[in-house]
């Protein structure tokens, strides 16, 4: 079901430092000084006077200039170090796809280290800036792609991906609305409420767009509500908003998992009866899910593999074996669980 | 209540290629070459037969060498990026043990970047060398301490450390074993199983002497189940092993919160009240502990204190303002939940 959808999301060009990388030409023009010189202090050797070495640091820190082409002859190769970025650690989802990616890395022989941003876009582009500066061999990124021209690694996308991205594996979201909209077309609801999820991921809106175009078609009522976020930074908010529309909506579609636990803790704690009075559906399938009493109804994205094939394209690319599948999509399943009711 | 307990916790020296940093000269002279030669090699100039290269290449692996001071002149100073090394990525103890460190890192313009070795020694000594190579300005580790005297950039330990540790943050694991046999104590119990945890680390013991002094002097009946693990590896297999000691134990001693979410779960779908027929008592305090139902009776670590604390003490060393605790253990408390019952 993949690619269906010609949606076009907006992604808002990023550049930092000028938009491409800064050479020592570049330092030397910015700095007044011929190439030698800068040459000279970067590589600590011969004399560099007072004034010039403050006018380099100064072009060195406003052209963003990373002395890459002497690292790269110093190393004499890339290291076998892989950086994976992910937007929330706290969210066991990402946890989880780290795991798919360093098992097979570890296995391959190389290594991952992780970067959270906790949804800091800033964050972001320090980890780019840091995993390139260190001649990592690739770089593996779950945050969502602002600024894709400015690698010098190869870089694959996964789970946050944009439809532009060159090479991602990501979870089939249009059929995870589609799946969320039948469960819940078949648990007869009174009226729905849609957590939205932050607008401006492909994800969210491939699964919205399809779960509202089910329940209009099924003429099931329901209201949208702005959930900028899937982090817990504002869950007791997030939570009152939600539970200000029930009794009204006895039907919850959550952002994901967590928010899920969240609401029905919640609902359990005032006393209202799941999936009677108030039925909650997840999405991701975290393994908290499961040991929920009630088992949480959700979608099961297959996050380990998503996070082990991330790994394999990354390796090939590395190894100039190129990738036949440069975008992949995996199929999502529904996770039957208690916090739904069953169709007659 | 911390070092109160003179507890001696067998640590293995383990070394790795040769036990010190291997230097150019060892490299020149394992290859059977001049200094000079390795340095043209190693530094990219001037001519290296091939048969040397070989050579060269063969020592460097053999010996474990690292370019350092190369590196060093190169980049003229330690990088920003501080190393975190965890031992369990699934375990959202340690996502929010390094939500502590970063956060305080963020605010002082360090970069954390996380490696987790699964519970894989081998991977632990990978992740040191490579942060190390890397001029990491520092790093902290979550992982039992095994080899701490080949470090060459400041390093501080957390969670896991050993008495012989020279910086470290921990929590008060004897405070914890004490307030486990109180809920214990007070909930009145039949039989009490206690699942151990692994024997090698230093917090177990520490927990486990105290919670079994306790029950000792109260005559409480109790039975250690071996568990050499905090993980979800064998957790069908843990579980399965714990329930064949139930109902003659009518109280679990969880290893953590993870492994007594689990334990909760399959006394629910086996019908079995808790905490009428079956009590349990988890370790940690990690976020989902609170959002079970029945909530989960635990002892709570101060995790991401924990972790901030430690990335100060790390960047007070970074910058030479030495710490003035160099030993910090934090107190635990307990977090009364459902899963135990309360004193008549």
């Amino acid at each position: 079901m993949c690619n269906r959808l010609p949606i076009w999301c907006y992604l808002p060009k990023v550049t930092y430092g000028g938009g491409k990388m800064a050479t020592i030409k570049d330092v030397a023009k910015e700095a007044g000084l011929s190439v030698a010189s800068v040459s000279r202090y970067i590589n600590n050797k011969g004399y560099v006077g007072e004034d010039a070495k403050l006018r380099i640091e100064a072009a060195i820190q406003k052209l963003n200039y990373r002395p890459n082409e002497i690292a790269r002859s110093l190393f004499q190769k890339k290291t076998n170090m892989i950086g994976l970025i992910i937007p929330d650690i706290s969210n066991p989802f990402f946890p989880m796809l780290a795991r798919g990616v360093e098992d097979y890395l570890a296995e391959h022989n190389y290594q991952m280290v992780l970067g959270n941003t906790a949804n800091d876009i800033i964050r972001e582009n320090q980890y780019y800036n840091s995993f390139q500066q260190h001649n990592f061999a690739g770089i593996i990124t779950a945050v969502e792609p602002l600024h894709e021209e400015e690698r010098t690694v190869p870089v694959i996308h996964i789970d946050r991906v944009s439809e532009g991205s060159q090479f991602y594996v990501r979870a089939d979201h249009f059929l995870g609305g589609h799946l969320v909209a039948q469960a819940v077309i078949d648990s007869q609801p009174k009226k729905v409420l849609i957590m939205s999820g932050p607008k401006n991921i492909w994800n969210v809106s491939q699964k919205n767009q399809e779960l509202v175009s089910q329940l209009q078609g099924q003429k099931v009522p329901y209201t949208e509500l702005a959930v900028e976020t899937f982090g817990l930074e504002n869950i007791m908010t997030i939570v009152k908003e939600v539970f200000a529309k029930i009794p009204e909506h006895d039907t919850v579609v959550a952002t994901n998992d967590i928010h899920a636990i969240y609401l029905i803790k919640e609902a359990l704690s005032r006393g209202i009866k799941i999936p009677e009075e108030l039925q909650v559906i997840g999405y991701d399938g975290i393994d908290f899910a499961e040991l929920l009493v009630p088992t949480l109804t959700t979608v099961r994205q297959p996050v380990y593999e998503m996070g082990s094939l991330a790994a394999e394209m990354l390796i090939n690319q590395i190894k100039g074996q190129g990738n036949d599948n440069k975008r992949v999509c995996l199929p999502v399943t529904i996770s039957p669980g208690a916090t739904m009711r069953k169709k007659d």
